[in-house]
């Protein structure tokens, strides 16, 4: 049970937070247009668990990155990023794939993505990683590394080692089935997977997937009878529902300007696991996560100049 | 034995000239710049065996095009560009992967290219595909379906089916070791299917990734020992060396105006085809098929508007 009013124990280790998956490329049209009739696209670094790992480290904790990218331009320039950003490299995987690559068209509806995956799902489990995660008090993913082999084996053995040393588990259930392969069960796969870990943050999107329509309790009850320890149901702009198993909290959304939502989801996880590794008590950490969250909506692009979160914590809550 | 004075003899068909392979967007760099570090890119109907046919039909003959593409945007893209030239669709294949991607840096030295190959090479023996292939008087492939299966079984059952009904098969040995599975012995397998073919049309790098660096006679002499019988081999600015087996004629190169390169090799092929189909004797077509070539390096872009073919043939030859 995690107490609300509590400091979640984490292990005394060199390294915060170890995130893992998809490192890779997003290409986006530059026109709302017609699906693909557009002809030009801008190069963005992209991939959820890279976005974490620099946010968190603007916000004054460590981080580190596994990923796999291929031996090209697109590898190289990505790993640049992760470099000027100041992580550490020595978990990043040179395969021989191209490295992984999404096209989204903008749209003023859903955006619709191609995936291109390549060297992402390469991901192989080493003793370099390995040794990272035993030097790691937070291991966190998605299930873009979930959906295909090797990256998927490599992941299940994270999670067994990181339970083994009590690593907190974070886990982001934002399954879609254009990842998966045609003819899995990817929601089977990933309700396989709740059980393991210690917190998930799913959408509602997320969680009509998993279960179909529902209410955000009835939903918030389907995820705790797998086994989920903390849930934390975001709802857009009407806030969160959080479960800990036996009490149910309403987080009011903070947001009070919208630029760009663009990487809200990954905001909050750097700011909860960025308060949770400052040693904030579980309650108090949740809103901080929030709070980094509507800090991130006021400003354009996936990932932003974030002050440490003590500034962001003066900015909403003195 | 293909004679120079002669006219190749063609089977009496619907279609004239039907082209297997990839369909792909190419998506280049705006900027020359170092390898990936640009911005931002801007995409382009792509594939070699629909830039053939395209040019085909702009020189007066039917044309037709044997391709996979993905159930997305970029697919519907390059189908709609397809039914604008007026190409029949019949055999286009839909497939559940993503629509082949090739992006490319620009720069003054040698491009770089990444390839996200998706449903190019799920190209599968249909039906549909076999009719179309005994409605038709030549087939042409280059290495790209047959770097991977199930296209490359593709290829070689239309191989066979082309071969018992007579078609004219002609073969671009374009053998790339990108483009190949890691660990696969490329070089053999493009030198098993040379026997198979009428007509070769390598450049010198194709030769010299085949069989190392070489004089250009000594290169034509291992082609036509692999049992090649009608082999072109191009040698940029310097013309080409074509031999049947027997005699071994140069044509000087008839470009008078280089302003772009792209797309030239394609446009040969489709002067060739063109001006065989339209009953020219060889030697008269190996010279149509330089013309259309040198009058393609005068425009921008891979696609151009060609006029018929005879109209090429009085600007080059009256």
């Amino acid at each position: 049970m995690l107490e609300y009013n509590s400091i979640i124990p984490l292990q005394d280790r060199s390294n915060d937070v170890l995130t893992v998956g998809e490192l890779l490329i997003d290409l986006i049209a530059d026109e709302y247009d017609d699906p693909f009739q557009g002809n030009r696209f801008s190069k963005f670094f992209g991939g959820s668990p890279s976005n974490i790992a620099i946010n968190a480290k603007k916000l004054g904790i460590n981080a580190q990155v596994c990923s796999a990218v291929g031996h090209d331009g697109f590898g190289r320039f990505l790993i640049d990023q992760l470099q000027k950003e100041g992580l550490p490299l020595q978990t990043i995987q040179y395969k021989d794939a191209a490295t992984s690559l999404v096209v989204v068209t903008r749209s003023t509806a859903t955006p619709i993505p191609i995936f291109y995956r390549g060297a992402d799902f390469h991901l192989s489990y080493s003793a370099q990683l390995e040794t990272s995660l035993k030097e790691s008090k937070v291991l966190h993913f998605s299930c873009w590394p979930l959906s295909r082999n090797p990256a998927r084996e490599t992941v299940e053995q994270m999670i067994e080692t990181a339970r083994q040393h009590q690593l907190l588990i974070g886990f982001d259930p934002n399954y879609h089935p254009m990842l998966w392969p045609s003819g899995e069960d990817g929601v089977q796969y990933v309700k396989s997977i709740i059980p393991k870990v210690d917190v998930i943050k799913p959408s509602e999107d997320d969680a009509e997937r998993l279960f179909g329509a529902d209410s955000p309790h009835n939903q918030l009850d389907k995820f705790l009878d797998l086994g989920a320890k903390l849930v934390i149901l975001t709802l857009g702009k009407d806030g969160a529902l959080v479960s800990n198993g036996r009490e149910t909290l309403t987080f009011p959304s903070l947001a009070t300007e919208i630029i760009d939502t663009t990487g809200a989801g990954d905001s909050f996880w750097s700011g909860f696991y960025a308060a949770i590794v400052k040693g904030y008590p579980l309650n108090k950490a949740l809103q901080l996560g929030f709070a980094v969250s509507a800090y991130k909506l006021k400003h354009a692009g996936a990932v932003i100049d974030f002050p440490v979160l003590e500034q962001i914590e003066r900015q909403y809550f003195s």
